[in-house]
């Protein structure tokens, strides 16, 4: 039988890096427009608490997952918030 | 002591709400050409083995989350792949 935390680091992978091309989007051309900083608003503050939900757990691949996903929103917030104000 | 559960239904609630305005706005402009299929596509994956995982887990905040997200994205790949063909 296979370890579920096998599952959890695909499942982790997959779902994190599939943000990243909007954060590298938004990166390489500076232009944040088209995204929703009220949509990551809400997303963050769910992701932060799925984090609060998998330590309690003590699920790795979870915890894994929330903290790279946390990491990621916080910069396209950051990239969203700075490019509003030089606009 | 609340429920870990709990925590865990607050944060479904805003981590599937957060696809909400994009899934929407699809619907309602038939215009999906901002969206990735591909991006979405490998979202599908991630969360279905989160879906898998939960499963696993038995966690009724977590499966719940990921039918919910689950439902909500093949939405999207429907829109998408639609408004592909009309173009």
């Amino acid at each position: 039988m296979i370890d579920i935390e096998i599952i959890g680091f695909i499942a982790a992978i997959l779902t994190t890096s599939a943000y990243l091309p909007q954060a590298f989007k938004i990166w390489r051309t500076k232009n944040a427009e088209s995204v929703s900083l009220s949509m990551y608003s809400v997303m963050f503050l769910g992701i932060f608490l799925w984090l609060v939900y998998s330590i309690y757990l003590k699920r790795p691949s979870m915890i894994f997952a929330n903290v790279i996903t946390i990491i990621i929103i916080s910069t396209i917030i950051f990239l969203k918030i700075k490019s509003k104000k030089n606009s």
